[in-house]
């Protein structure tokens, strides 16, 4: 799929059909996660992949908006890792550009994903770092449900200009 | 170009040869940014574009890793709206995502990007802030330098498979 359509026609996907998520298919998206630009190049992420349906479960549980766990075939949670990069700003920066590159991976090979937020909502880091048993030093910054597509979406036109400033605000 | 071969090659660019980018390339570019995902879809985010030699000069002096905008065609400054997403994390991660699929969609049309950090930067966003008169509700959190490319660069492998754990840290 081309860059430019898969930027464009990408959806939110909740819902799942039966079917596993290959090892190939796995280790594509989280190396798209890798190949994300990241400040100073510290590439500070680190990728918790979840397949367990009893541990799905439990963060379905804690996080209102991760319903879609049910049904999903795995859960990646991105956490950024404070002793590479100290600067919280930038942690999370980084990890998001590596969930984008993850989401549009995705898409490209025709599964579903949808982006989950963890920080900067305390209890959903925290019921996290329980859940995964993460250090002190690693924060949970989001998680992607990934499965077979349940649901079609078409394309949403997003284009707004008047969200572009010239020059100036 | 397709999207994981995107993904994979882009590199950040810092040296530009001559040449404009065209009024259709970026609203491309800034229709990419449109289309990434945000928390709650609240679509945050602002695009602020520099094209003034002056103005670029400017950010250059007080943006220490910004050198390259003496010969960048564009800057492309992304801004988070506090009013429409009051989570500052969230804000963030929402314009990173619109960073991500900018960075990606310059690359796949053939041009050169490098993000810069701003945020959380105080006399970055500061400086930003005050050369681009943005209300006290806008948060610069990060620019995007554009340009025909003036250098190439081989693709880097960041896959690390030691960033990988499963079901648990």
């Amino acid at each position: 799929m081309d860059v430019m359509e898969a930027i464009l026609t990408r959806r939110s996907i909740r819902k799942y059909a039966p079917g596993k998520i290959s090892e190939e298919q796995l280790m594509t998206i989280i190396k798209a996660g890798c190949h994300a630009p990241s400040a100073h190049n510290r590439q500070p992420w680190h990728f918790v992949v979840i397949r367990n349906r009893e541990k799905l479960k439990k963060i379905a549980e804690f996080h209102t908006y991760a319903k879609m766990l049910h049904d999903a075939d795995t859960c990646i949670v991105v956490c950024g890792d404070k002793e590479r990069q100290p600067q919280t700003g930038f942690l999370i920066e980084d990890c998001s550009a590596a969930i984008q590159n993850m989401l549009l991976a995705v898409h490209g090979m025709g599964l579903g994903a949808v982006w989950c937020g963890l920080y900067p909502v305390i209890h959903l880091t925290r019921g996290m770092k329980q859940l995964l048993s993460l250090p002190e030093t690693i924060i949970p910054v989001g998680m992607i449900s990934i499965g077979h597509k349940g649901e079609e979406k078409a394309a949403a036109d997003r284009f707004d200009k008047s969200k572009i400033h010239y020059e100036e605000w």
